[in-house]
């Protein structure tokens, strides 16, 4: 692609990502069309049509300006970092923007195969992670695991999620510590 | 609204219904216009802006038309009935137009009013018929809860949904089990 370094041509790719994201963030996906995202951006029509031919990868990107949740490098014990990091990612369920990208990223997936990738990416990362933290828990004797390595990720960001995007209510210490719970029978009770 | 028992306006109106479902399960609820309805019923554009002159509440309604997770009437065990429950949910959940429907509805009501309220009754459905067996359960003595019986929904049907919604693969029994007995601790190990 020509262009790719000229400052006007960076700057109005700026914008109009930014445009995007407000726009999905404040009436949803369906908002983010050539001609809404070009009028908010300030710039017009045939320059978000250069950038992005399709509006599709453009919500895309817009979304992925949007910090997800996301584990964070474990440390022993496993139970207290779990803790933190599952507060953390409920406080950030509790965020209009991240509630926005997680539902349309669910939704637009059935249908588009970019996003779809986007949600096994999102997916497959915090139940690897989790996973291999659990497991290496199990390995130290921290915890007997009550259920699949691979099952501990449903089993506590589950809960929140469905709070958040369901039920549209903060999640509570106790929900987060029952989370945990279930995952098996933990060595101390800390 | 006259014309209303008129067989003709009632075959009409059906037959959006079914194009605007199918278009939503093919294609998402952006498919919902009422160009591409009209064209899939096979009537003209004015007649489905007679029916729905908007949009939205074509979509809204089109949506209800999908049976949507649900919990029966409790019998007693609760531990048996909540397995039995959770297992249909978790299959219910597999279903295309069940997770078309469940994700579509935490997406758009977040910026529409209508949905958001269907949203609201969805969970509280839920939500409050966990809670009353839950409760009674403890009453007799077949569970010690380990959380409020308000969060016993977020805690079985929130893993089962994260689980179908941005992990996209089915539910396994152990998951279910597991969520059972993050509830508290059963009198009974059936």
């Amino acid at each position: 692609m020509t262009g790719e370094t000229d400052p006007r041509f960076l700057r109005s790719r700026e914008a109009i990502l930014n445009a995007a994201r407000e726009l999905l963030l404040e009436s949803g996906p369906t908002a983010v069309t050539h001609a809404q995202v070009a009028e908010r951006a300030g710039v017009g029509r045939a320059t978000v049509y250069r950038h992005w031919p399709q509006a599709e990868p453009l919500l895309v990107e817009a979304m992925a300006t949007v910090p997800m949740p996301f584990l964070d490098k474990p440390t022993a014990p496993i139970k207290e970092w779990l803790r933190r990091e599952l507060t953390a990612i409920a406080r950030q369920l509790d965020l209009d923007d991240v509630r926005a990208v997680s539902t349309t990223l669910a939704n637009t997936a059935l249908w588009d195969r970019t996003m779809d990738a986007r949600r096994a990416q999102f997916a497959r990362v915090l139940t690897d992670r989790l996973a291999a933290a659990l497991d290496d828990a199990q390995a130290r004797g921290e915890i007997a695991l009550g259920l699949t390595s691979r099952n501990a990720a449903a089993m506590t960001i589950g809960p929140m999620y469905y709070r958040s995007t369901i039920e549209r209510a903060p999640t509570d210490p106790d929900l987060i510590e029952a989370a945990i719970n279930a995952l098996g029978t933990w060595a101390t009770d800390q």
